[in-house]
């Protein structure tokens, strides 16, 4: 796949004016999302120095072809070490900060150790999470890459939901979703594909696939996503084996007015928590408050979770470019689960909803007959 | 597969006596490695605190069952905070603290945040790696483990191998891989495949797998292993499709003369670089020490990379019960590259070789026969 250049060109000035109005006149960029995020570089090790007139990107000689491949757009230069030892580096990023007064670093994410070694020699005080949050709007590159991981996704999903009645286990659903998503142009999952059913499995948000087999009248929740370009997916479905119950019915078409209730309250300048409640509450009112185990979305980018969070505790609010999850859920032991979950971005009027399977139903998809 | 049980009961012990040695009366293990390697829990949140008298986990209510069921042969006991809040979990390790007076503590794996905020409330000091360094030796149930992690590779590489003229891509192979070692029982990959093929990708020692077609005349490196309940196998097999040429096999009979020596140097009682030595010293002697971009090897376990690490510039000592891999390599922009890697457990007279892949000849295996 061709997509649209990511605009790393201008993140790196936007980030100096951000931090010269914070009264720092340098910023040490070690959570390497964020050195992704600003430059471009993929590597497995690296920080970033930014000086008023200069960006330093310190790595180490694996990633000298690369770096410079990677980052020329965005204005930084790469120096590496020859070696691989952690004083070499430590002076290179010295060299490059040399006359610095303030600099705004990453006390969320450098280690303690890796803080007391560098702040002996340098002077550094906590950025905040300013920088994490930066990359909340997505350009339309970013954006095209999420909505190729969300094809992906689907398009594994279709192939593999009419299978669940086939004597399955969860292990062999995760496995083949996986494998399925890759020969769609996938680089791989985008977290440990949740398969999570019968009574006990799909009653935990989090449950692991293990080798339990699916049988008649199980709940199963999928949730699945693909990574694309350093870009994730997300999405989950939820459905019932052979023929539901009353119960089963009720409560996934109450789940599913909830989570379109939530989808509607979506918008650029709507708190986070608004999109909560609007799923959380007609859940309480319905006398399944307690059912709903956890919060009701979060953003999504180069990081599975990130920035917003809509949950009862969220304070922020949402933006255009946001993307984020809106994800209610159902859960208790004995009866299972559902969950059902899209992915949109976030608009001035509403939302654009990315994911395309379709979830009107809590009966599996047939095979297609040909 | 069912495996003989790890060894938890006496880890909390051990390590409570050995920080005593050091002066703490407490120990607060953050690091999750550290804390599954010392209680069985496998959740991805939480903290242990081990007083003279006891070892809580403390965790969220996501994990309340699972806790309960993973950490009792440990001796440890599980607190969970109802909600998810940073302060309702700080203040329930301040309880279990209560009244400790030097508390050892993990700045190599905090964020200096968090330590700081710790640190207002706790008396902590940096303990150093000797949490993670008591991880090195392995027990039966820990061996038995990598060993099936090892199988599992080593019968996705048998069916995978034989296919590599068949036009395949190095996304392919790699797909193929993690697939089947999943069918022959693996959680999943232990990290992402590499497959590295051609003139520029196989001189890369890091090389992520493409959509590059394998060719006539390749040298193509296949670094794959499999992830067993929390363990990791390593392996890594080199060959060259089609007639290999006089430099081919030149190089590829040095490397294997060079990798066994390296085997042959591994024993308990040995400095970990004098198995670097092994492998290094007669590649310069063949003036081919600059081929030879990396380490000797690294230990395996709950981590990929984890203690001893056997380079030039190791001060570590090999003992009974390490699992490390011996992988040197030659890399050429031009010629391609090599790399030949095996996973042992040391013994006190020399080690046991953990991978069974056959290595003997550049040339990749055929289809079986039948």
């Amino acid at each position: 796949m061709a997509f649209p250049p990511i605009a790393h060109p201008g993140r790196i000035e936007a980030l100096r004016a951000r931090a010269a109005d914070a009264g720092f006149d340098g910023v040490l960029v070690t959570d390497l999302t964020n050195v992704r995020w600003l430059t471009g570089f993929t590597g497995s090790a690296g920080a970033l120095l930014i000086a008023p007139d200069a960006a330093t990107l310190v790595t180490d000689g694996r990633y000298r072809d690369r770096a410079a491949d990677e980052i020329g757009a965005s204005g930084a230069a790469a120096v590496v070490s020859v070696g691989f030892t952690q004083p070499e580096q430590h002076q290179l990023l010295l060299d490059a900060a040399g006359g610095l007064a303030h600099i705004g670093a990453e006390a969320a994410s450098l280690t303690h150790r890796r803080w007391t070694t560098l702040a002996a020699d340098l002077p550094i005080a906590d950025i905040g999470t300013s920088i994490s949050e930066g990359r909340r709007v997505k350009d339309a590159g970013e954006i095209a890459r999420i909505e190729f991981a969300c094809r992906c996704a689907d398009a594994a999903l279709a192939e593999v939901a009419p299978m669940l009645g086939d004597g399955l286990t969860e292990a062999d659903v995760r496995n083949e979703l996986e494998y399925r998503m890759r020969r769609h142009g996938a680089d791989g999952p985008s977290y440990d594909t949740i398969v999570a059913t019968g009574p006990d499995h799909a009653a935990r948000p989090h449950h692991e696939a293990t080798g339990r087999t699916i049988v008649e009248g199980d709940t199963v929740i999928i949730d699945v996503g693909a990574l694309v370009d350093g870009y994730h997916s997300d999405m989950t479905r939820s459905w019932v084996i052979g023929e539901p119950t009353d119960q089963h019915t009720e409560l996934y078409d109450l789940l599913l007015d909830v989570q379109q209730a939530g989808l509607g309250a979506v918008a650029a300048g709507v708190a986070a928590r608004e999109v909560d409640s609007a799923c959380r509450e007609p859940l309480i009112e319905a006398g399944y408050g307690d059912w709903f185990l956890h919060g009701t979305g979060h953003g999504v980018g180069l990081q599975i979770h990130e920035d917003p969070f809509e949950s009862r505790v969220s304070t922020q609010t949402l933006v255009a470019g946001d993307v984020v999850t809106v994800e209610p859920g159902l859960y208790r032991v004995g009866f299972g689960g559902f969950r059902i979950e899209d992915l949109v971005e976030v608009t001035d009027g509403g939302c654009r909803v990315l994911t395309r399977f379709p979830k009107d139903t809590p009966c599996p998809p047939s095979r297609p007959t040909t």
